[in-house]
């Protein structure tokens, strides 16, 4: 076992007790999905978007989670809003640029984000990462990134020209602040045929952030946990619909001293 | 078999008979859920919230259900057109304050729709249904109900100062008009894992209401149904997702002989 | 192996390879299903609503599906300008009009959507098409519609009077672009206890169009393919939350051999 496989488990254990709040304000398309995620895992979703309440909401908090993928102009608003409520209260908050580079919109949503409230995570794919790279700190498109250690240097240039947190997710997780970067092993395939696996990293994340200070620590602990249910549900079903709904039961089923064991994290 | 589970079974045969029409106004999280679960115990779901067709759409549905689990104001004013809709056209109507209590727009929005159109059942949990009191009617809040007969003296207070049928759920449910108060026994703690669940009990009470007059014996029956389908889900499932996927199962195939003989509604 | 059959093969295959993203404006009920359903069969679902970032989501889809399930002003408007965009572009696209017939709001919006921008292939039940018939090129309603026969007739007239492809899913699915009309054979009646069954279908033959520019030869093959997985999946579970995670489970099992081999079209 690692410090950080113990750290990890450390962290799934406080979360079962604690039960924390986590607030999404996310696309349409995996709301479903990523309520059952928090829940199986022991965590207790919240879903709001209006700004009447989003005060109210926030102080029962425990962290923030901002998706971008079904965007419109009322609920980039309140994205703001619920961005600039969390760094006041100081929950701790992460961004999930959802096809960020696609479109201009996407894009300059998630650099206002940025700019107006600085999330303390910001997890994506690595095309989602480049794109929010400012202008002139890489020059290098996502079709130049052949190998992990390309990676790694153009998340760590994202990650300190942005001043945070930096998960990249992909056949491995890279989790970087610019200084330490920590590599995650873990998860399968079919999760490329199920719709919100990357959100559900995400709002998986926003739980472990909510118990542990350490934003690269809690990172990389919620991807290896995710990566750890996905592996075991594989093991049993290899096809996606029954695979998901595995995932659910082992997010439920794994155990603060597996995830422990059974954590893959390297250092970088 | 009580003469509650005889009503119980019957009021099921009249819904997979005639397959009564439940409109819902709803939370995004759970509207796919939802549907899913009319549609598996026989019933027939309409999700529609835009003003323009709120007439046309409650001319054809035998019952509403207003759920405010994910607010916004042209929501707001599209629940308050379908609840006054349906009390002229004298649909049965019943209304989920999920999280009142938690948010003041929650607790207003609540408040409000009651009062512009009074709802036949409101159905939540303790604390939701407590944050309905008018000021005064109870002094106590959630954590000094130790007890089910505090619970049902807190459920009694409420239904007779807002004249409507009041359904707290929990670990064992309660429904109550201000003078007959039935408790009904089902259910499984897996529940707590899975997202929308109170909002599944919320509409299979609103098409049990579309099939039975009498609003506390409807309300019951539909717990109990719901109850003895997760209960047998739990038999066989004891993991959150796969459970989910069979308490589907089980609302479709509880038969209306077996709800009546397994109903467990007792007078408190 | 038929010629239809062997097209159905052909196109399945060439969506495996090329995983064509198909633009969905959709109905908040089976956003998450139907995209789940788009990505275990091998396509790429993207759903977007915003008018801001239209263009840059058309320049990159394949296809386009739009769905009125539950229509608000807004999303009415973002309907209208990714109709024109498709046309102007010359992207496939499919209308599903969900309710039409049922609600004037929804029979006015599927009309004007078909006016301002033709769709290639126009799916649904047999109320909703004849619904979207041009006043007198049919005088009977749907229960005048009798036999298989008679359906065909009636979509044959819809199709004409419009100048599109028409789709009408039943018991057996028929596609008939005036002159030549095929007959699908294949699902099961478990299809009509769980949502989105055909919003799924929709998705389907957007993903076929994608692929095939013979229309009515595109939206016949996804009609056997999605009839193919749900029968397949029907043999194995008899319960509606378990027979549709094994469809999801089916659409991406089945091989474009299979298909070719099981495909039941014939013309009518």
């Amino acid at each position: 076992m690692t410090s950080y496989g113990q750290s990890a488990g450390e962290i799934l254990d406080r979360i079962r007790k604690s039960k924390p709040v986590v607030h999404s304000i996310t696309n349409y398309v995996v709301m479903n999905s990523t309520a059952n995620v928090l829940l199986a895992m022991g965590a207790s979703p919240i879903m709001a978007h209006a700004p009447e309440e989003m005060e109210d909401i926030c102080r029962i908090s425990s962290s923030l989670v901002i998706n971008i993928g079904t965007l419109s102009k009322p609920w980039i608003e309140s994205m703001h809003l619920a961005g600039r409520l969390a760094a006041v209260m100081k929950k701790p908050y992460l961004l999930d640029p959802v096809g960020s580079g696609a479109t201009k919109l996407r894009t300059d949503t998630a650099v206002r984000l940025i700019e107006s409230s600085l999330p303390n995570v910001i997890r994506g794919n690595a095309s989602e990462i480049l794109s929010l790279s400012p202008q002139g700190a890489t020059t290098r498109g996502v079709d130049s990134v052949h190998s992990m250690e390309d990676a790694v240097d153009a998340a760590r240039t994202v990650s300190r020209s942005l001043g945070t947190v930096i998960a990249v997710t992909g056949e491995r997780d890279l989790v970087t602040d610019g200084e330490r970067s920590l590599i995650v092993s873990g998860g399968h395939p079919l999760m490329g045929y199920v719709t919100g696996t990357g959100c559900a990293a995400s709002v998986i994340i926003g739980a472990f952030l909510a118990e542990e200070k350490d934003s690269v620590v809690a990172t990389a602990a919620a991807l290896a946990f995710f990566g750890l249910a996905a592996e075991r549900a594989a093991a049993v079903e290899n096809k996606p619909g029954s695979f998901w709904i595995r995932v659910l039961d082992e997010l439920y089923a794994v155990t603060p001293d597996e995830l422990a064991r059974k954590t893959r994290v390297s250092e970088a």
